[in-house]
């Protein structure tokens, strides 16, 4: 019976504390793991060969994500259900399916006096951060988003850049000057250099700070691209929870973007090692609750699958062997746009002359019997896709035959991560999210409440009861922060 | 703060009950949808449109499943673990990695004076089913395990057929008589005839049921293939429940076995019906609960997920059309063995005769542009697997190429149901098992054990605690039931 004992033990933690002996949770963390589902989760692990902390966190969920208005999810509707309760349509940010706005957690957090920090790896106006402090129609509306950053009287902003301060795009009806000047106007300290952001301290105000190198999108580098002169999302959440500490409290939502972006190009190295640095900047969190577990509640969770990752290939069948993936060495961004780049430009355009640089970055052979040497069917598909590669034709899901081969994405790079993923073990189906459910994590306050089986909404209602704020949608008539982007909508 | 109210309701209502108020849980399910992941549940979810009723239980957890010498574990292994919480290896039935036998829930519960029954859709001596109450090193071994049936003392065997009661596939070094005959000797009633299956009452003492026609491999037909003169795995179950019910209590198992046939043959239609008679068999165990609330316990789970099955599909983006699905009236087992048998049979074999065959079976039409109107490259792969089925040629993993393409099964019926599938926005990965996790759900007495997130053999290890059995592996010098197979060991 000691097991009994134990999960006594464990369930009077996490018993829900109010009315009987109440407190809410003072220091909130929600991470969000875009694209990030329960295989991504397992194939990090695996790869490492050492339990994530993510995974070892007390409360463990089962979180289904579907948007208003379509089985498989986006980013803005599953973020905006995780930030406000509010259920969705594809593209919306912060406002629900008749496009009246909602509150967020951030800003519902704000209104309580906390401080609010929003943290991601891709462009901190893109729609999963966006979706915790703008309202607007459509996620493309960069040039709103950028003035609701303005407006937002957050304290820290931190990752990658933004996509649209003139509304150059045009996206915006309400051009009011452009964004990174209101920004500035607006008190915030915008910080690019690496040696300048590790030094910033609570007295320097209200900070924007992102990346120098912004690899693709405005986004940081993928964390296997990652120079030492580049600020990681560990460091940027480090540094975010040195400036938001304070005694009234803070909510930070820290989103590991390119998860997502490595799946939807099917590199699952570079899902895997984005996976493993969103790991290491929960540890920070986790390092601060080891010091207030009484007051601090870390949630974990993804905001969809992406890429239809299984860990299991037809051609391996059970085998499956995760160390091949060690052998990239870079992601297939970084080859597209370098690698790949240079060798259009150099003199010797043959396949025989690109053999060798896939074997020096991928590790895959062209002769012999070794783990990664290809077979004859595989380096005919690679010489078939480096031939269109070096045509130039990336097809753009007008041929459906060849859009399932390669996504829209540059062949040669997309069909060498599925050879090599295959290798591992690993397989892919789609280029898209898909359907399948994700997990979520907790610990802290009340953290019990994230066990079961539930939708993407009961994260913020969850969130909202443990901060002690009514959980229901809170509409806003008008944004309590920011009247531009509401503007935009009416 | 409604809600905490609520959720320390129900966390109350969870709490284990031992020490304080202790009562152990008298009347134990154990439902193993074998193959069964998240994603099949959710396809079997999104395909009616109504919540499953094992998606509803109060707790929900999510299990890996790795075996003790693979990532990705096999039947044999898995339920081993389940069974007696022993990680064990791949083919392994009842024992440890070093072949010491290990007790299982079953055979403990039997201990303990309860009655005992095993269900399978699949031939009741497969793996899962057998992991329950035999102990040899090899699940190969049908004989052997056969005669443990005889030998078990328990109370109800109902589902699928037995695979080798005479030991004509000499896998066992022990022959001691037709197992058959030994099962009548030890007291079974055998009963095949619906009619007599249906009468069936607690008077008729220990017996051992199985569905007149078994479609393959001894097993159940698929639930969609099923006419009404057959035992339906609901039906099985409800009877189980009915020659189980005594004052001691009962412990009984009930695997959905061909989830996981359907999966590996990447048939999702199929999967899907029986992921929804399996519901079914769990909606009958759940009225038994209702009645008994207080000392009834209902586990299930999967054993591992099946062919890598994902809800998005590259050909199809970000869309799903689940409805589509609905005009496949046949298992891809049916069609192979009936229809395309007949047609191997007739005058015309050529692929314009076979066209109207498919659109009638499947639904997809050749010509038009609806749903399942087939694009030129999905009738070209249809052809070239036609080709080769017409000619005989199913790849057993010699050629690598055409292995990912048919996985060893029917070309053209293989083919087909990929094709429907996509449709559908669903898509495989594998021919086998993959390691993604599982859900397991639970509601009942101290049913909040199972939520969280643990490996598989922690439901035997809470199951145990539930039942007031000692949680620790339960080593048996010799088997209390069934001295034959463990001479097979030494």
């Amino acid at each position: 019976m000691t097991m009994r004992v134990f999960v006594l033990a464990l369930v009077l933690t996490f018993i829900p504390l109010s009315g009987v002996f109440a407190k809410n949770a003072k220091y909130v963390f929600l991470f969000i793991g875009d694209g990030m589902g329960m295989p991504q989760r397992i194939a990090a692990e695996q790869y490492t060969g050492k339990k994530l902390l993510m995974n070892s966190f007390p409360a463990q969920g089962i979180t289904t994500t579907h948007a208003a208005d379509r089985f498989i999810t986006g980013s803005a509707a599953s973020a905006t259900a995780m930030a406000s309760g509010t259920k969705t349509n594809i593209g919306v940010i912060g406002m629900d399916p008749a496009l009246r706005p909602v509150k967020t957690l951030a800003e519902l957090a704000k209104e309580k006096g906390m401080k609010v920090g929003i943290v991601s790896s891709v462009s901190i106006d893109h729609a999963t951060p966006a979706a915790f402090y703008a309202h607007v129609p459509r996620r493309s509306q960069y040039y709103d988003i950028d003035v609701a950053i303005a407006n937002s009287g957050f304290d820290y902003f931190g990752g990658g850049g933004l996509k649209d301060v003139t509304n150059k795009k045009n996206n915006s009806k309400n051009y009011v000057g452009n964004a990174m000047d209101l920004i500035k106007k607006n008190g915030y300290k915008v910080v690019t250099d690496k040696a300048e952001f590790m030094a910033l301290n609570a007295a320097d105000g209200k900070v924007l700070a992102y990346n120098n190198w912004l690899q693709d999108g405005k986004a940081l580098p993928y964390d296997m691209d990652k120079r030492s002169r580049d600020i990681s999302l560990k460091e940027f959440t480090a540094k975010g929870i040195e400036l938001l500490d304070n005694d009234k409290g803070f909510f930070m939502m820290v989103e590991a973007g390119k998860i997502d972006w490595a799946c939807h190009a099917n590199d699952a190295t570079a899902s895997i090692k984005d996976t493993l640095v969103f790991d290491d900047a929960i540890s920070e969190a986790y390092e601060f609750y080891k010091k207030h577990p009484a007051e601090t509640l870390i949630v974990v969770t993804g905001d969809h699958e992406c890429g239809g990752l299984t860990l299991g290939y037809a051609g391996t069948k059970y085998a499956t062997n995760f160390d091949v993936l060690g052998k990239q060495n870079l992601s297939f961004q970084k080859f597209t746009d370098e690698v790949l780049g240079k060798f259009k430009q150099g003199s010797d355009k043959s396949f025989n002359a690109m053999k060798p640089i896939i074997t020096q970055h991928f590790g895959l052979t062209f002769e012999g019997n070794g783990p990664l040497a290809l077979q004859a069917h595989e380096i005919k598909a690679l010489k078939g896709a480096f031939d269109r590669s070096m045509k130039g034709e990336q097809e753009k899901s007008k041929n459906p035959e060849t859009y399932v081969l390669y996504g829209g994405y540059e062949p040669l790079s997309v069909s060498i991560t599925h050879i090599l993923n295959q290798k591992a073990g690993l397989a892919w189906t789609s280029y898209k999210h898909t359907g399948v459910p994700v997990a979520t994590s907790a610990v802290g306050v009340s953290a019990g409440l994230f066990n079961g089986y539930y939708d993407n909404v009961d994260i913020a209602k969850k969130t909202m009861d443990i901060m002690g704020i009514d959980e229901k949608i809170h509409y806003a008539e008008k944004s309590p922060i920011n009247d531009v982007t509401f503007a935009a909508v009416n």
